[in-house]
């Protein structure tokens, strides 16, 4: 087909589509000649091009106070659209360093094997599993929640030998279980994590890793519902391989995942007698795209994101500026002031002990009567709030509410308390 | 540290910065200021923080002509800074709905089974070994150029067996070369290139599916290259299973990779005796997730990336507004120009025949006497025009341009011209 010929019907079926939008898209005017553009542009294609692409795609503002994704602020975004340019162009590499160094402070690292995936959190959970184990290899996984099951999952597809010491949901372990357990098992690598989101449980962390070294074994770590707004410093608390995703405490978009490496975890890893299974996410050679190996020489090995390493730097020098430390205050006292308010409207914390609440996402036992979807649906519709539901082993029994980063605040809390209270008088509740 | 001293100090930091950008930063009084900041604030950390992330990020605008990522054009930078909502809202799974039909039209395939990884090219690419290959299958890989060394680098880390076949970079297999090499190794999977962007191959497709499914072989071709820019026709062509990425032909940001699994090839996935080694990239979830299988319930799998999801619906809406054949055609007669005009100069393709020059991506023979790293750097430092040498078993020899997308155009291969006119004018030449 010459290409004159299709620009021409192109215009008229633009011009076709102003009708339509201006009247009626049933309009047999607009019918002929929609059916006339498709016939002449599939003359030798066998699929047609779909009419629903044909609509602008509108999204919705809605205040995202589930466990994440959170609300990303007009910054952060705007960021996000600046010019795409290389994966390998100077600029880049300049961003990935500052992004290396907010990450380092975010984790309290000095690391040089630190850097992001291109994935999203659970991206970032193979990537700590796959470069960290070899086939036969023991790990540990504390199960308290769905994270731990995820990781128990990941690390038997790659054959290693599994063992899970299980918690029931919004418990937690002790260091002498922990101790028992590597005594038992003497794993080489321990996964747990520190902000159970299905749960609401903020696990504790200090002196963990000393006994995983005591026994010679790594620490793995997922802080993705918890990092930035919740203290933890991986090296003073001797944490192998910390991790956690852009779109919880950062407030980026999803899709990218800071994660980091000990020099223990690295002798390991790059002693391996094997390759990890994954090209994509092979630390030897991540740790060249991000310039943490020391070589001068960059080799091409994925293209970065670039648009999600530019929103993804913005939120750490807005972290930056408001300082790590106010980070974790302010989530700990809004945390706080959520939970009073909420015990104050009758309502139970699926956690009991307060020490061991996630600031970050908070689990409320689903009020007797109540059907927690129509809560869900209610808040969203009336209030145009996301909260959720339970999630693994916690489905059916919580509601979650998330208040990360820009939604850590007085004014977020009082919204979801109001959009609760609000709820618990209109949906329907059965006689208990 | 109280909430208030923490505002403060940052309140002085900035004013301090705000100094430091109109006078210098080696002012006394910044240097004294930040120094008190830094000490206060981490009065209980060890990792400061970085001072390099208090500078404003500033991106370039630069013509993308490499070989990827190309230009995105603002319209799809504006489509991905909308707001961030739940990876599983109504909205985002009508958005996904809408880019499967639109992933459907660029493959010209009705695969039910046809989505998008949260990932790039190459998270594309394990996603089609990982799901289709089992450890001890047989894998024929095909090896012209950069992309079937990977390949086969990824199928041996899970242990299949890898067969290779080789051509010289900017060759090609014929049909009967390829059905040799089935009947001698019986793979349960043959991987090819059909654009190898590191030569410049266009890679003939017509027969190759036919051929697989003859000896019970499922054809795996990577596109990412070529896709949206050269006539692929998966299901005509029998194709099981085709990959792309968001920015070469689509000018989406890099981030995400369309794939697209036929029957067949679901029948060998959905029936397999182990689980693929990623959770991530498994095709039982993610095909849920995408809402391919047909079940009402979507279960959580991972976050997906949302933002990158409304840049690439955008790019694909554009696909639709150009139409699949014209863009086909566009990129023929772009390419055509561009290689005439190449030739015109002096200039030697590095593909001689022209039936299989890729028309998205130009790989030029470094001319005698010239340094291709010279040449590129002054194209980039006089022109603010990106193009690239070799990869993998091109490197060396041959200069790269990209015109891909709304970077196919007479006006961009032009500008490419004179850019490449001028290098050779000014660059050093040694005697040859």
């Amino acid at each position: 087909m010459p290409l004159k010929k299709v620009r021409s019907h192109s215009l008229i079926f633009n011009l076709s589509q102003g009708l339509a939008d201006k009247h009626s898209r049933t309009t047999s005017l607009v019918g002929v000649r929609t059916a006339l553009h498709t016939d002449l542009a599939m003359s030798s294609s066998a699929v047609p091009p779909p009419e629903r692409l044909r609509t602008p795609m509108t999204v919705p503002r809605r205040h995202m106070f589930g466990p994440g994704p959170s609300n990303v602020p007009p910054r952060i975004l705007q960021a996000g659209a600046n010019p795409v340019i290389g994966h390998m162009h100077p600029e880049t590499f300049e961003i990935m360093a500052d992004i290396r160094s907010g990450v380092q402070y975010m984790f309290q690292t000095l690391n040089p094997v630190t850097l992001v995936v291109s994935g999203s959190g659970h991206a970032a959970m193979e990537c700590g599993i796959f470069n960290a184990v070899e086939a036969g290899d023991g790990v540990l996984v504390a199960v308290n929640g769905i994270w731990g099951e995820r990781a128990a999952d990941m690390a038997r597809r790659i054959d290693a030998v599994v063992h899970t010491i299980i918690a029931p949901p919004g418990g937690v372990f002790t260091n002498a279980e922990i101790e028992q357990a590597l005594i038992k098992h003497r794993p080489a690598l321990l996964f747990l994590t520190h902000g159970e989101s299905s749960t609401g449980v903020l696990h504790p962390l200090d002196g963990i890793g000393q006994l995983c070294h005591k026994y010679d074994c790594l620490l793995l770590v997922d802080s993705v519902a918890s990092v930035g707004g919740a203290p933890v410093r991986m090296d003073q608390q001797e944490i192998d391989i910390l991790y956690t995703g852009s779109q919880k405490v950062l407030n980026a978009p999803p899709g990218t995942a800071p994660i980091s490496f000990s020099e223990r975890a690295c002798r390991k890893i790059f002693k391996r007698r094997t390759k990890p299974v994954s090209f994509f996410l092979d630390l030897r050679w991540l740790s060249n795209y991000w310039g943490c190996d020391g070589k001068a020489a960059r080799v091409y090995h994925h293209t970065g994101p670039v648009s999600a390493f530019y929103s993804l730097r913005e939120s750490l020098a807005i972290l930056v500026e408001e300082g790590l430390e106010h980070s974790w205050k302010k989530h700990r006292e809004v945390a706080e002031y959520f939970h009073t308010g909420l015990e104050r409207m009758g309502l139970k914390l699926f956690v009991e002990d307060k020490a061991l609440r996630l600031p970050t996402v908070t689990t409320i036992v689903v009020p007797d009567g109540y059907d927690w979807k129509e809560i869900t649906a209610y808040v969203m519709k009336r209030h145009n709030l996301e909260i959720s539901g339970g999630l693994g082993p916690s489905a059916g029994m919580v509601l979650r509410v998330g208040l990360m980063g820009c939604n850590s605040s007085i004014s977020s809390a009082d919204m979801v308390l109001e959009a609760l209270k609000d709820a618990l008088a209109h949906c329907h509740k059965s006689k208990v």
